[in-house]
């Protein structure tokens, strides 16, 4: 099991504040205004370089846990045997390379090619580290089926717990936010970032951290669009329900069906689009 | 110079309809939506693959060559042979699978080595195809001195036009949009899709096919917020102006700052804020 403290006794600064010139009408005048910060982060396996992704600094470790485990390179944090900064002390970058060792040590051969396979041809957001379009697939199995049901009145609740929770978005108005709910409505989780996926990794990797994953009575809230790789994250982690407070693409609602998940877009005001699933709502 | 009339005689949807069930307080009701199409294109260059984005039909030539372009791997349209899909005919993914052939023939050793480290590890977007955190920056030089200069007034027009052009997000409120614009503010171009990458991959791929590229004096501007790649992407295509509707990331700022582009966010009404180079803007 990972140690975490070496991350947690490190500030994390999300944002940083900049000069700019604020323009009203014809009239222009300095100003100072806090921008979100984006930098890389290169996630090392067992000291081979695995992944780049430009996100926002924080919680990097859970970062690295979630997206290892929606590549389905772990199944738990008892997978992981350390987690670590590798950048050089003093360097600029020293907290943006990050080493993961498994407990099972080297990936076997077959794994190596699959993800060789995989990341060879990635080239853009979406189903990042895809090579070909055979594997642009999900990798998660079917949602069970249980009678977890929420009602409609618990969602009207969730954009406002999510904004009053999301403090570096109220200053730069530039992360995208996941948010995790129990099915009374209730936040338990919210994670910030640059990245849409890199926030939901982000709050699925907590949670994996903290053996709490599979997420089977819980609701996940984004705050943008819901792509296919936001649906896809959200069944390996098995939850069940997962809304936006904007529109889903075509493969979102088209994986959403096939795993049994429950999506819902346009989540404004006591309104609400239920695209999938609609028998885990009630009133 | 690749001929483009194999895409453009085909019928090309953006949106799809799909049931849904729409709350209005605790009433549901049976309805219709329109959704954004998400679907994965491979890029194969040389018949080898070498990139997969999920993207929205359409403009999918542009798209790749805009791709190659921001990659450094064309400098332009006359350095591709051919365009041509290559799915299997009458397949679902017929259309999903893109071979271009370079006049160069391979790319040279040094070339296939510099792609395979760039892609290897990639995960993301942000820095798509960039392996290791040296490579994570611009390719682009900083753009030139010259005394292309904007009236503030310009800038109040362009959400408008954007969005009165704007035809699927409209529909499915699901689409980013790249537009670009003379310095009187024109509309000459705009582009949707699902990722907002790809929208300007494909405004500039479509600049690149009618040879029009540099883009010394022209505005671009995006629907959302900008990041390190978009400013990457109009720097290669040398656009001196972007602006976008919401925020900027720290290192969009830096990127714009360190290549002499003026950075434009939270375009709202007769407000904006200038980030960077506002020497560009007058009254």
């Amino acid at each position: 099991m990972v140690n975490h403290r070496g991350e947690e006794a490190l500030e994390t600064l999300m944002d940083t504040e900049i000069d700019m010139i604020r323009w009203e009408g014809d009239a222009a005048r300095a100003g100072r205004d806090v921008v979100a910060l984006e930098e890389p982060l290169e996630i090392l396996l067992n000291g081979e370089s695995l992944a780049v992704t430009m996100r926002t600094p924080g919680n990097d470790f859970a970062l690295a846990t979630g997206f290892l485990f929606a590549e389905s390179l772990i199944q738990s944090a008892a997978d992981i045997q350390t987690i670590d900064y590798c950048g050089v002390p003093g360097d600029p970058n020293e907290r943006n390379l990050l080493n993961v060792t498994l407990q099972a040590g080297d990936l076997p051969a077959f794994e190596r090619a699959r993800l060789e396979r995989n990341f060879l041809a990635t080239s853009s957001c979406g189903v990042c580290g895809k090579a070909n379009l055979s594997a642009a697939k999900c990798l998660a199995p079917p949602l069970p089926e249980n009678d977890f049901c929420v009602r409609a009145a618990v969602f009207r609740e969730l954009s406002g717990q999510m904004r009053a929770a999301q403090s570096t978005f109220d200053r730069t108005g530039g992360l995208h936010a996941a948010g995790l709910f129990t099915g009374e409505g209730k936040l338990l989780s919210l994670r910030e970032d640059v990245g849409r996926h890199n926030a939901v990794d982000k709050l699925i990797g907590t949670e994996i951290q903290a053996g709490r994953v599979p997420l089977n009575e819980r609701i996940l809230m984004v705050s943008g669009r819901t792509s296919f790789e936001i649906v896809q994250k959200a069944a390996m982690a098995r939850i069940p329900v997962v809304c936006a407070v904007s529109a889903p693409s075509s493969l979102a609602v088209q994986l959403a069906r096939d795993l049994h998940m429950t999506l819902i877009g346009f989540l404004r005001g006591n309104t609400m689009n239920v695209y999938t699933r609609p028998e885990r709502i009630g009133v």
